[in-house]
């Protein structure tokens, strides 16, 4: 992740660090001793040993990524730096039963729980903001744009509604994300714990708090495809509101304007560059990308994935980091948007009464003849002059020249957004 | 889609062709036609006229598509058709207070719900089959394999239990996936409609069966994003089924075989090719790349999107067929598997025991030296003298070479599988 | 390719249908006899009787298709119906030698090189339009945007020229790819034609005029990858014209107009949407996803793709046509291009001197602290006031204030782009 | 890039590292003072006190890359830091006409170019290798296997002479890729510069002996996107190779081994995993990923890219580690490949025979009723059996069960590979 610090806050890099999935390794190891002594299965003695010894300050990650070469994953060197700490009898008891995927496939759902408790701050704080700017500008008129062409009016605060609802949606897909252990032993059958297999996940499954998998998934990838795309597609909704507020704050457009205090320019003194959005929308690029990854890496093969399984890790990393980066950005420039509405009004041609002109003449003249009309009307010099030559009585022109008459439903439709918002907070 | 019929059935082809999209905006016009007459804005006559000339075969798909070029869709020359069809009064009531894109993603909803009809059935088949796999062949020996070596032993039942729960969680996926009804007007505030707006968007919903959206999705592209993914995740799972079934079926391993009557050569007359398999992983690779593109076109500018609206129609459309091909392949080729349980058996060899052996012998030297041992026992040109050698008793020995005294927990997790299936059905 | 034809001109929709692979699989059996009779390989009048039937019209594509899901391609088919339709003797010397890869790898290539004549006429069409674009606008002082911020003034020749130096470099990467005949018969070694193999292939090589590959390439798709990649890189220039025409047309920039008689809208009679650059972009996204295919096709095993390879015919099709659709769209765009100059001008807001200011300053008091005060200027009610107080003297407010005096080297640069536009005729 | 140290080798991540971006920025501006003061824009004095604070050491790239957080880029801050190390007069020199994106541009093409070294000497290594395998193994015969079935003979030989060529052609692809000095100042026009734009631009191309663009090409990405897919490409080819080779690996097929001392599993003392192939298959999936990242990033707005730049640092740091880390494994594992030559000729099975039964039998019966009777032969227990009652002599029973009488042109085309590759060399 070049320049990361760029894209994506502190605490969320930290989160997935390969520090962070050492400790994720290690806490899975620890648990295991526990469920195994719980269970009757090695020596009540050497659990506590182990555990003892599963403190990531113990060991080196950037050591057990280079010897993890050699077998192809860091579990397995983490394993024997392990039972070289643990010494003694309880040495022999590390891992019990495991397999190197179960470390690792733990370790990411791990990684992947603490991490998503980060992005959804992140992306709690965008729902706020916007339904804050729903709130607030519910009664902001501007025009809806459609193909980046003025169309007809609509207030900010349905955008903002709009974006609300989104990504309301979008975090409904990553929260109902399930985080399940692993425990498959060599190849899915737990056969090295005899009879204590099942016992031993449904025990480990307890110390983890986390969901007990009808059967283990080594090769089943759903859960972390299914993840991935959760992570895009809230990045995407992400993106669509940075493009947006990008688009508004346009020079010529002038809406809104990003908090200030970033956005300078290494030349030009003038700028105030709409950065946060720029920076959202390359995390959620780089989230996609990852996606695509989790995606293809579904198809493994038989009971352990060649070459698919190792392709995760980082891309599972990168799409929790780049979706909370995202979210932080957006975050920080809604929480501290300058919205223009003023100019917003101002900025309102003339012609977006279009529609409304052609409704209300087509009670007289009939829907095509009335859009041709108007139409005609639009196209010249004075839109004014053109709906009356049309036929519309000048109250009418007054109405359809007036933006705030034609909003519909504009503001039922933020109530609603905002009681959806109410319902899953 | 390139010799579609290779891939895709039929019946699932036409289910998105542009007929049917064709179609499904005639359903939209119809349904908002007698929504409307209901809610008093358009006259019930105006309704029935237009309802009468809601058919499909009144209109020409390409010519349509032709027309669609200039305006960047199929619905505007369609509303224009559907108006002469309709003529006199009704005709201006034709498409009242809607746009195009309204019609456009309504369609695409209806196209999707019918079509996963057909995607669901093959994919139920495939669950199905997947179930009576895991039941017949519990006791099935055979090799489980991690990086494509025999790993340890297992059953084809578990094998096929494995299937089976990721078949069932990426079915949760598409099944979660919710259809809404699209209706906002020209830019999201249902404007023309004064205040009726959500009294037609609730009675639209009502004619069409659709679920009601908070607000207008014009650029809430969620519901789009997601259903591809959760067709990407489904279609990964078919992959991942025929991969398998492909490496089993190898000249080499034989455990298994595609139904006969297909897979031959045109110059080769012994082949017998596992085709289903490799059109379900070609099936699944294009399902890939259409959900890029539907994640992609999350980030829609504004009110509606500058061609990531428009992006999104052929790629959904052959998502859906794609997996849905992907399912018929695959329940073809398990359906009429030809499994080899002897085969199976015969193919394990002897040092898939090691694990077993490494575990009997920690009890008496300790985990890593039995490790150590049993490695070099592999090495030997005899297993089991190595065995013996490293100090196993005859007994153990025999224990250790006999792959059935080693499956853990995989009868219990095929139970556990089964319950599942029966749970969901 | 749901509504193609609102995306690709019917001709390039032509030259990649099923009737065009079939008449290039047709063209492959034909040249094959022909390159075989020449050898001595086969009779001279079976390869009269073979090319005799070697015509698209005596075959149905749709039930060639439908026949090919048992063999899992419709090769097999082909060759079984063109037996039959030569008959006699002939018969069994059709496709002597071949494999089914053979003939659709090869059919791959005369579909493209087919389709890439017209997708080069389109794309040329856009470069010449883009090269007259630079050479009428070097004078069209205008706004540079840098995140959607006008940064300093450019103009709209240099911008059009960077458009045409996008698009060369991007031809050129398509131009490169060197279509290759195939064939390697059932695995690549050509053993059915014994010591006659190499000087067959030579032989049809230069029946089709297509080079003759160093080895068969039946799972070596570099050819099939790059001409993706090609084409998605092409596909996304050409997006990006698109896009910067769509934002250069939007509403509150109005600088430049789509060709009238495109872009009208169902509901707003004013409309006038940037309809072809929306639907190039559409058309490049489409691209991108295909080429995702294209490139993960890659790997595939041994001598023969499991899936990678039958899932190449679509894609490659779609990336040829939509790339087609996408050029095809930008050059009715460009070449009917409406460009205010006069809004060019009058949208560049004074601010724009701002880097000049700071240069003009930094001679006085040195870089740093001239953007610091440039900087506060610029955000002072007038900047002209604000450049004065700043210690600017009159003259040089008026040069900083006059966009055309700080163009820089924009004609040069718009020189060096014709000189390559016309080097690469 | 998770545990990035079992993908990459060490000098390659450096080389990608924030530390090589953070000098290679450094070089620019080290660079672009030289050539601004050969060519009298600035002082000769000012340009050498910059050169001599363009030492990476001298920065904290963690540093820039937080404060970088403001402005959206590391070049900013940079600028900054660099002023205030160069202090006095010299300090309002650095960066003199110069962008942000100058820098990063300049730097991304620096890091690559010095990445691609090291990348192209492990894909070097990977093609000697083939070389190698594909003389030694000339004569090596095994089953050519397509659909993973065993389709006709071989040579291992020509199988590693198809990587060769595969590898040669996507190298040429890497090869070909030109790096450009970017320089456009704030928007292309390098105005900073008045009249001396160009002649900077030369001489700083010079400099850094990279080409000079015909104009900037801040937002023409058709060089870093081709760069992506050629990477892409070579990756494919690469997990191409690392698939093939994990294939001839398994348990039942045991025709290669990967080198001693790798492999090892956590729980299994017998394994011996193909874990440099299972690698080189993970690295490659990611660089795909990061491709597509790139390739989207084509459509950038205007003068600058809002997103899509900056989306760009990331991947391609990740693409060229990753293809080289493809490399490095596939490279390994090939030059210490173990192949066993006798388990190639013994997995052969007897139907293998069937083509060239079927071309020798056309002979008298015509291939059609050949083709049909050769199959039922290969349907019955004892092929040779069956091919006797098919007509067959005992003479040709013989040649037809004798594989190495049927490997066509597998010798020759071993030649035309390595001829290629001594071309190519």
């Amino acid at each position: 992740m070049t320049f990361a610090a760029i894209f994506v806050p502190d605490e969320l890099r930290d989160a997935v660090s390969d520090e962070a999935w050492l400790q994720a390794m290690l806490d899975f190891e620890g648990a295991l001793a526990s469920a195994e002594a719980r269970a009757g299965v090695i020596p009540q003695e050497a659990a506590q040993a182990i555990a003892a010894s599963c403190r990531g300050d113990l060991f080196d990650a950037a050591e057990l990524a280079a010897a993890g070469r050699r077998p192809g994953n860091p579990a397995e060197p983490l394993v024997r730096a392990l039972r070289e700490q643990v010494g003694g009898e309880g040495a022999g008891y590390v891992h019990w039963g495991a397999t190197s995927q179960d470390v690792m496939d733990t370790a990411a759902v791990l990684v992947s729980r603490r991490a998503l408790v980060l992005v959804d701050r992140e992306v709690d704080g965008v729902a706020a903001a916007c339904a804050r700017l729903a709130r607030d500008h519910r009664g902001t008129v501007m025009a809806a744009r459609t193909l980046l062409q003025q169309a007809v009016p609509t207030t900010f605060g349905l955008k903002a509604a709009g974006w609300l609802v989104s990504l309301l949606r979008a975090r409904r897909g990553v929260r109902a994300w399930q985080p399940s252990v692993e425990l498959g032993g060599a190849a899915g059958t737990l056969a090295a714990l005899g009879d204590d297999g099942l016992e031993v996940l449904r025990l480990l499954a307890e110390e983890l708090e986390l969901a007990e998998p009808a059967v283990p998934w080594h090769t089943n990838r759903v859960r972390i495809a299914e993840l991935g795309c959760a992570l895009a597609v809230t990045a995407g909704v992400l993106a669509k509101i940075g493009r947006d507020v990008a688009l508004l704050a346009q020079t010529e457009v002038g809406e809104v304007r990003e908090p200030p205090g970033s956005g300078g320019s290494s030349t030009m003194p003038h700028k105030r560059n709409p950065v946060g959005s720029a920076l959202a929308v390359a995390c959620a690029e780089q989230v996609r990308g990852c996606a695509t990854v989790l995606t293809a890496a579904l198809v493994q093969e038989h009971e352990r994935g060649l070459g698919g399984w190792q392709a995760e890790w980082g891309p599972l990393s990168q799409a929790l980091a780049y979706t909370g980066g995202a979210a932080a950005h957006v975050r920080g420039v809604l929480e501290g948007l300058e919205v223009d509405a003023e100019r917003m009004r101002a900025n309102l041609s003339d012609v977006i009464g279009a529609e409304h002109a052609s409704f209300v003449l087509a009670g007289r003249v009939g829907r095509v003849e009335a859009h041709e009309l108007i139409g005609k009307a639009a196209r010249t010099e004075s839109f004014r002059a053109g709906l009356l030559g049309a036929g519309l009585s000048p109250g009418d022109v007054d109405r359809v020249l007036d933006p705030s008459t034609y909003l519909g439903a504009a503001d039922a439709f933020v109530d609603r957004a905002l009681a959806l918002y109410e319902e899953e907070w």
